[in-house]
C-alpha cells in the first residue's frame, strides 16, 4: 500500500470513527478477552480514550501460547515510511527477541519500508538458547511474508515465563488470521493481549499542535512485576503520526528514558525482555517536526512515557500505594539516584508503607546503605509537606499522628533533602504487600 | 581485680560448674524471660551448650526500654588484659553506639585494662542526633563507674526502632543491679536480652587444642531482619580465653568477615547498628596463640562466625527455607559476589523459593541484572545435584518434578557456574514469605 493510500484511508477512518470510541464496549473487537479477577486499587477508573494514529493498525487473537480463553498475541502494522526507535533491557541474559530488535534497529532502512510489531504473552522465550533464536526468526519471518514486509522490519516481543521453549508454531499458525483482522481502532485489544500478571491494560495519549495540523501520540504498556531500573518485564509501544527521522526520534527516546522508565521500581528485579518501541508514521497533516514544535513534541512524548511508567507502578504486583521518592540536595546526580533507588527498593521501607506506618527510621537506614555521601546532621525528611526529621534528629514539632494520617493516602510523596549539593532525582515505587508474595510464590502453578 | 585473681576464680568456677549447664533450665538466671510465640521452622532444636570462658561474666535485667516483662539490657564484664577487636556496619547513617565503639577501638589501651559491653534491645538510638551521642556517653560512663573501668573500654550497642530518643536513664538506673548480678554462666540469658524480632537466641562454640591447654570460643548473636552484606541489625559477641594481642585478633576478624557475616542477606537492607565484637581474655592455660595453633584458632573462630551468621539467616523474618547460593566460574571475585548477591536478594527468586517452585528462569533473570559478565551459552544452574540448565538452555534430561521435589526441602543449595573464570563465592539467604511482610508492616504498632 502506497503512503498516499494509507493517508486517505486514515482520513476516511477518522471521519467514520469519530465519537466512536465511547461505544467501543459494544464492539466485539474492543471487548477485553478476560476480566482479571482482582484489579489494582491504584488503577485508573478506565482505559483512556486514545486517538487513532494514521498508519497504525492492530489485531489480536487467541493462540493458546500458554493462557487459554483469552487473546495472547497481538500484531501492529505500521505504514510505509514509518520511523522506529527503541530502548531495551540491559540484562546480560536478555531474550532473543530483544537482541533481534536491537540488531534490526541498527540496520539501515530502505526508503518507504513498512514495519510491524508482534507480541505474545505467556512465554518470554528468554534463556531458550538457539531454539529461542529460531523461534524469533520463524515468528517475524511469518509476519513479514503475510504482510509483504522485509523481515528486518518486523520487531517482536515475548513476555511471560522464562526458560521454556516458545511454541512458536501456535503463533505462526495465527498470523494469517491476525493479518486479516488489522484495524485502526483496536489498540485497547492489543493492550489486553499482552497482559500477564497485569490487572489492567495501560494506555496514554497526548496531542501537539504542529505546523499545519495536529500531531497525535498514543501508547500502550504492560508490566506489573520484575520492574526495576534499566526497565523490566515491561513492554511499551508508542505510536505517533509525526513526521520525523528515526535518528531524531531515537534521540528523543534516549534523552527521556532516565526520568521515565528507568525511574520506576516495583521489586528491584530487572527482566530479560523489556522493550520500548516508538513508531512515527509521518502521516499527520502537520509539517515535519522541527524547532519549537520539536520541543513541544518531545515534552508530549515524555508525558506519555511518564504516564505509562506510572501506570506500571500503579499495577505493581500487590500494590496498594503509589509512592514518589523525591531526592534533592545530593552531592551529585549519581548519589541522588543511589539514594532514591535505595529507599524505593528497601523491603523494610516498602513493608512499612504497606502497614501505613510513618517509619522514617527505615528511610534513614536505606539512605545510609545507599553508598551515597550523607551527613546525618544535614538530612531533612518529609512525608508530603510534613517535616518529619531535620538536623540529624526528629523534628521537635513533628507529631506521629500527623505522619500516620498522611500514610493513609494512596498516593504518597516522600522527600529527602541531603543538604549537600544541588542534584535531584525522583523515582516511583509501590509498597510491598502479602499479595506480592502470593502472586509470585504461585506464578507458575 | 588482678589478672591472677580472675584466673584462679575462673578455675574454681569451672570446677564448680562442671556438668552444670545441662541443668541450666532449673536456674532462674538461665531461664529465658519470655518465650517468643512463633519460632522459626529453621531454628536449631536447642540453644547449644556453650563453654564458660574464663574472664567473661554476664548479667541481664528488665529495664523497660521499650519491651515489658522481659529482660532487655545485658552487660558483659571482661577481665583485665582482654584484647578486643570488632567489625561494624558501613552505613553512613550508623548509630552513635557504632561510632563510639569504632573510636574506642582505635585508641591505645593501657596494659591490663578491663573492659565491658552493654547492650539494650527495643531502641537502636540511631538517627537521634546529639541527644543520641549523649545517651551513649551516659550509658557507657555509668558502666565504667560501676565496674571501675576506663570509659574508653566500655562498648555499647543498641538495637530496635530507629529515630526515637533512647530513654537512657532507664538503663543507667539498672547498672548497679547488672553489676551485682554478673556471673560466668549466664551467656544464654544475655543472648535472650538482646533479641528483637528474633524467634530464637543464637549461640555457637568451638574448642582448639592450644600449646599447654585448651582454648575455648563461645559466641552469641541477634538478628533476623535488615540483614544484608556489610552486616545488618545484627549484634554478635564472641568470647575466647585465647592469649593474643588485639592486633592479631583484629586481623583474624577482618580476614574472615567477607566469607561469613558479609555473605548473608535476608532482605538486602543494611542496618545502622551492626556490631561484631570479639574479646580474648588470655586466661586459658594454653600458651599465646602463634604458628600452627594460630591457624587452627582462626579456623575455629571462622567456624563460630559462620555458624552464627547461618543462624541469623535461619531466623530470617518469616523464613521457611535456608538457601545457599553457590557461584563458581565467574570472571573475577567481584563478579562472583555480584551474581551471588543479585540472586540472593531477588524478590522474585525468593518468593519462588517460598512457593517451592523450581523457577530457574528467575535465577537467569537475576544473573542478567547483576551487572556481572555473563554468557548465556556457558551458564550451568543446579538445584542440589540436579542439573537444571546448561549451554544456554534447559537441560534436556531435566524433569520439572525432580526440581519440584528438591524444593520441598528446608535447606537448599542453588549452584550457578558462569563458565567464564575461576572465581567463587557462596552467600546464604532465605525465602520471602507473607510472614516477612506481616512482621515488617506491623513492627511499631
Amino acid at each position: 500500500m502506497a503512503k498516499k493510500d494509507w493517508k486517505s484511508k486514515a482520513k476516511a477512518l477518522k471521519a467514520e470513527l469519530k465519537g466512536h470510541r465511547s461505544e467501543s464496549k459494544a464492539l466485539p473487537a474492543e471487548t477485553p478477552t478476560k476480566k482479571p479477577k482482582i484489579v489494582s486499587p491504584l488503577a485508573p477508573s478506565q482505559f483512556p480514550k486514545l486517538p487513532l494514529i494514521a498508519g497504525v493498525e492492530f489485531a489480536a487473537v487467541e493462540a493458546g501460547v500458554r493462557y487459554q480463553n483469552r487473546k495472547d498475541v497481538m500484531l501492529v502494522r505500521l505504514a510505509p515510511g514509518t520511523a522506529v526507535a527503541g530502548a531495551f533491557t540491559r540484562s546480560t541474559t536478555r531474550s532473543g527477541c530483544v537482541r533481534d530488535c536491537q540488531q534490526k534497529l541498527s540496520m539501515s532502512v530502505p526508503r518507504n519500508a513498512g514495519a510491524a510489531i508482534i507480541v505474545n504473552s505467556g512465554n518470554s522465550n528468554a534463556f531458550t538458547g538457539k531454539v529461542g533464536d529460531k523461534a524469533v526468526a520463524e515468528v517475524t519471518g511469518s509476519v513479514a511474508a503475510a504482510l509483504g514486509l522485509l523481515p528486518s522490519r518486523v520487531f517482536s516481543s515475548s513476555t511471560g515465563v522464562i526458560g521454556e521453549p516458545l511454541p512458536f508454531e501456535r503463533i505462526t499458525a495465527k498470523v494469517p488470521e491476525l493479518a486479516a483482522a488489522l484495524r485502526e481502532d483496536a489498540i485497547e485489544m492489543a493492550a489486553h493481549a499482552m497482559m500477564t500478571t497485569d490487572t489492567f491494560p495501560k494506555g496514554a495519549m497526548a496531542t501537539v499542535q504542529g505546523d499545519g495540523g495536529v500531531i497525535q501520540i498514543a501508547g500502550i504498556a504492560k508490566g506489573s512485576g520484575m520492574i526495576a531500573p534499566d526497565m523490566a518485564t515491561m513492554l511499551v509501544y508508542i505510536f505517533t503520526d509525526a513526521k520525523m527521522t528515526a535518528t531524531t526520534l531515537q534521540k528523543m527516546v534516549s534523552r527521556n528514558m532516565d526520568a521515565t522508565f528507568n525511574s520506576i521500581t516495583v521489586d528491584s528485579d530487572t527482566s530479560t525482555s523489556d522493550t520500548l518501541l516508538v513508531a512515527a508514521t509521518g502521516l499527520s497533516e502537520a509539517a515535519p517536526v522541527v524547532g519549537s514544535v520539536a520541543k513541544e513534541f518531545e515534552a508530549a512524548l515524555r508525558s506519555v512515557m511518564t504516564d505509562l511508567a506510572h501506570q506500571v507502578i500503579r499495577d505493581g504486583e500487590g500494590a496498594t500505594k503509589f509512592v514518589e521518592i523525591r531526592v534533592s540536595g545530593a552531592a551529585d546526580a549519581a548519589d541522588a539516584q543511589r539514594v532514591a533507588m535505595a529507599v524505593a527498593n528497601s523491603p523494610l521501607v516498602k513493608t512499612a508503607i504497606a502497614g501505613q506506618d510513618p517509619n522514617w527510621g527505615r528511610i534513614v537506614a536505606a539512605i545510609g546503605k545507599s553508598g551515597a555521601m550523607a551527613d546525618r546532621d544535614r538530612l531533612t525528611i518529609k512525608f508530603g509537606d510534613i517535616v518529619v526529621a531535620k538536623n540529624g534528629w526528629r523534628n521537635p514539632s513533628y507529631k506521629e499522628e500527623d505522619g500516620a494520617t498522611y500514610m493513609l493516602q494512596s498516593d504518597l510523596v516522600i522527600s529527602i533533602d541531603m543538604g549537600l549539593g544541588r542534584a535531584k532525582r525522583s523515582v516511583w515505587t509501590c509498597d510491598l504487600t502479602n499479595r506480592y508474595v502470593e502472586i509470585n510464590a504461585d506464578y507458575r502453578s
